[in-house]
């Protein structure tokens, strides 16, 4: 993935004007079309205490040395470097990126999921917050990347990942869209769709969103497996990850 | 003009989804990439008591015949027809124009700024709310439809027209725009759009801001004249435009 241009950088520029008190704003376009899932960008400097109650409860469960993948403006991130954990906050955007450190987050790089690798050293917990379940982008990648996190990872590490369900929808032109994905032989909820903000617009890249039951059918298979879905009273949900480890038999 | 079909009428499916209570919402797309303007379609359906208090106050001068050009969901025209006024309103859209008939107004119909004529009758009030006055286009097609708006009007006949200052404002993206169409011999504010929604989107199409000083311009050399401007707290204001009758002398 080569770096994002300032003027692809739609995501960051929506932070980094929310940052400002500009009011940011995301604006999602499908390619099919559809233009959507308006955003106030605000959301990604919310503190501790305006979270969504799953996003609170998800950090009781955090442990040890922690990667934020897609940290955005670094809200997880910066709440638990204050509570006196090891966090790293990685993100493709350079403005996103800019942003946390800004707001003194220490460790925050400009990365991409297909860049991390052991060369960071071991985690302990891997965030993917905010739907980021969707940054796996497909089925088949998402497979390559649980195992390279294998590799990445302490024995008794966890991944808490965010998504929703695609399915809990009646919206007529989502229901055409899934079924015009699994036309072409993907998943119902894999959005191609690039982020636009004022001028600038991302280049288009895949995201998906999955139910519990595709969650699961994902992580089998490797060396993962999840333990538990923690619920919320919207669509979000939680699959908190775990190593299967060999059988002590 | 060619009817707008149904996958293009954006407009008209945000009016039509509010209507139904769910949630219509708009989005401008601009040529130079822009997209933002998003507008909850509610507020084309807004009581009286919930309008801006210069729409309000622009009910007061209101007399005679009156045609609501580009009357969207009808919130002014249906205050009017229930004052006992006479009141025709026209609209692109035709779905626009289907919640009209659905909210009770009893004379609306589905026509362009362009198509209207001395057909529809003798009116004494054009009305042209919500930066109607946009609608115009161009500085050339204002001028030509003001002309043919004096046949279809009484003497004392009057035009309320509501505009935004396209100059009040610091936003970078704004400022280029502005410079980019006066390098292409449009006007500063003349943003040539289309409106989304979902998987709607309208045809490209000119619709410009303009300030007190080029209203003025506009008007001049036909024959009206702006009677005076009515101004707002926010950056819209309203021109009341009146015909110059000839000299008694």
């Amino acid at each position: 993935m080569t770096r994002l241009t300032d003027k692809q950088d739609a995501y960051g520029h929506a932070i980094y004007d929310s940052y400002l008190g500009k009011g940011g704003y995301e604006i999602d376009e499908r390619d099919d079309g559809f233009v959507g899932g308006v955003r106030d960008a605000g959301t990604y400097l919310a503190a501790y205490d305006e979270w969504p109650p799953i996003e609170r409860e998800a950090m009781e469960i955090v442990k040890g040395r922690i990667l934020d993948i897609g940290c955005g403006a670094g809200r997880h991130a910066l709440y638990l470097q204050e509570k006196g954990l090891d966090v790293l906050g990685i993100d493709v955007s350079p403005l996103a990126i800019k942003v946390c450190k800004l707001r003194g987050l220490t460790q925050a790089r400009e990365m991409s999921i297909t860049q991390l690798s052991r060369k960071l050293g071991t985690f302990d917990t891997l965030l993917m917050m905010g739907n980021n379940f969707g940054l796996f982008g497909s089925f088949k990648r998402a497979k390559w990347l649980l195992r390279r996190f294998c590799g990445m990872t302490s024995d008794q590490a966890r991944i808490i990942a965010q998504s929703s369900d695609p399915y809990a929808t009646d919206e007529p032109c989502h229901l055409a869209y899934h079924e015009l994905n699994r036309k072409r032989g993907r998943m119902s909820g894999q959005i191609r769709l690039r982020v636009r903000y004022k001028t600038y617009a991302t280049p288009w890249f895949d995201y998906f969103l999955v139910s519990r039951n595709e969650m699961a059918e994902i992580v089998s298979g490797t060396r993962w497996r999840v333990g538990h879905f923690a619920e919320s009273d919207g669509p979000y949900y939680i699959g908190v990850i775990e190593k299967k480890l060999p059988s002590a038999r």
